[in-house]
């Protein structure tokens, strides 16, 4: 057992896009897991675009990370001591170590992960966390209906590529928005999705919007809402009367300061926002997947065969190394990941 | 019977605030109705904030009126001469006439009121569209639970009165916002609200968020929203997690030039607005109330019993004549009327 162990910490605050500086890499103590307690050495750590939010002072889903503090996260790990009597070493689980090469965690908080299933890193994907924000907001926000139409952004990505399979599966039209040519092609001939849409390729919110037009002759029915943005604005006029949008992150937002303390610029899109949404009688439903964990189990019952038995498509973006995460993440917060963002911190055994 | 009728019609739009010379008075040859249709002499007409949607060439939830066309809306009146046999002169019946001092509509879309209940312009405002609004949107979509804190502007408008009240039966803390010391008073007093903050008194949205703490020490679960602009912005990052805002107008933007053709200036209040509703898990229903009429049998079988015995009460603002109607309504967009606004337009018999 070593005994100091590898964490990346919250250095100093970003303004728009981080950079490594935000980043600091430090050697600590290993620590020792109390009664009821797992120590775990982490073998794959989750990058995720809400990760984004909590570098900013303001108020989110969950407190701010302090300047030299851990950065949080989900993570899954082999036991390699125990307190409680649920885990023995050797066994695998997923729980929010944060970005760490090891972590000590209440065995009430792990989830017991069977490697017999799948890979053991999808369950930082498509059967957790991402996977099962997608499930959620299509099925209990999304409302969906056969012969409707579905568009959602970051298409290739762990909730859009779970969203855009759902969606086909139940009948409706998909439509995805991707950042790149290869993704496109990928959310069309591997996920399935009717059309794909590469927003790097169009320059602004109406071009997108004619784009849309095309792949959406009848309109839109649900908006999965990840991006913001220019694509939420190209988005809102066409959504149809009675449209849902289930809202569960605003990426293109994070990085651009629209959400900083300052004051952004014009012009002010509320309004216009605020009417179409009363217009067209919409649905905005935000929500945040942590408050149904109760549904966790009805998820992976449903979804976890489908990813067996290859009917619902996944694709993992991993980095190695627990010193290349500020990288892979500030990588991905530009979309330049392809599939679930995932560093490999070490190895199990 | 006169061979001629009285109407108004929208001689040119407004650029913001609508003004007498929006509107035209005209005299025309009085229409007779055809198979299946019915004549009737108008007594009230309403004016209702939808309206100053309907001037704009915006696409709204019905088409705007054309220049040169009547001005729309819903009215109430006697039946002069029926081609149908389900009424008779003499019935009172409420239907979209428009501004005018006679209409012809086709039966099938009447509603025949019983003059012995209440008072007949009570159907165009809290046993009409106004209430029914007022208590679909506060059922369906506000999803209201003994305990939780309610917003509502306009406390003392035909909308607003009926959702602070049932809000007090159902056992919410209720608070209105409506412009004036006599209108808030009223609130209290007679609508029995817990308390109505004055936006006049109020210079901006950080001290009517300031007043606003202090009347909802919880929070606020419900923001029935018919104002926008600043009361919004106010009540926006005050609500509760789960939070509900059922959106049926946006009285402070029809007349601002935010919803016009032209881009409005900064800052840009939707990125911030977006997170709120992520952040605290808010969800948005727009509606529009003619979605809905398969409810109104209900909403009257529980509502028309409170009216009827003084549980629910009600204000009218009543303008006398025709020709008035446009005052009538640019001193209600401009927050002017103290009650349902309503134009007696001819004597019954």
């Amino acid at each position: 057992m070593p005994d100091q162990m590898q964490r990346i910490v919250l250095a100093k605050r970003p303004e728009g896009q981080p950079t490594r500086e935000n980043f600091r890499l430090e050697t600590v103590a290993m620590p020792s897991p109390g009664e009821g307690e797992v120590l775990l050495k982490v073998l794959y750590m989750s990058l995720d675009p809400y990760m984004r939010g909590r570098m900013d002072d303001a108020k989110s889903y969950s407190a701010p990370v302090a300047i030299d503090e851990q950065m949080g996260g989900g993570a899954v790990g082999e036991v390699i001591e125990s307190r409680s009597s649920r885990f023995n070493p050797g066994d695998i689980a997923m729980g929010m170590f944060g970005w760490g090469s090891h972590g000590v965690v209440a065995a009430s908080e792990l989830r017991k992960i069977d490697a017999g299933v799948a890979p053991v890193s999808t369950s930082l994907g498509v059967l957790g966390m991402p996977g099962f924000t997608g499930w959620y907001g299509f099925n209990e926000i999304g409302k969906p209906k056969a012969g409707e139409t579905l568009v959602v952004g970051a298409a290739t990505g762990p909730v859009g590529s779970m969203v855009g399979q759902l969606a086909k599966q139940k009948g409706l039209r998909a439509i995805g928005i991707a950042g790149g040519a290869d993704k496109c092609a990928y959310a069309v001939e591997e996920l399935g999705f009717d059309a794909c849409i590469d927003h790097r390729a169009t320059s602004d919110a109406k071009a997108l919007r004619k784009e849309l037009s095309e792949a959406c002759p009848d309109g839109i029915d649900i908006y999965f809402e990840n991006i913001a943005g220019m694509t939420l604005e190209a988005v809102l006029p066409m959504m149809n009367v009675g449209g849902r949008i289930p809202l569960c992150g605003m990426i293109a937002w994070y990085n651009s300061g629209a959400l900083g303390a300052g004051e952004t610029s014009g012009p002010d899109r509320l309004p216009k926002a605020w009417r179409t949404i009363l217009v067209n009688r919409l649905t905005v439903g935000g929500f945040i997947i942590s408050d149904h964990f109760d549904r966790f189990a009805d998820f992976l019952a449903e979804v976890g065969p489908l990813v067996g038995n290859g009917k619902i498509a996944y694709r993992e973006d991993v980095t190695e190394g627990l010193e290349n995460a500020p990288d892979a993440f500030i990588r991905m917060l530009g979309g330049k990941n392809f599939g679930k963002t995932i560093v490999k911190v070490g190895d199990a055994g």
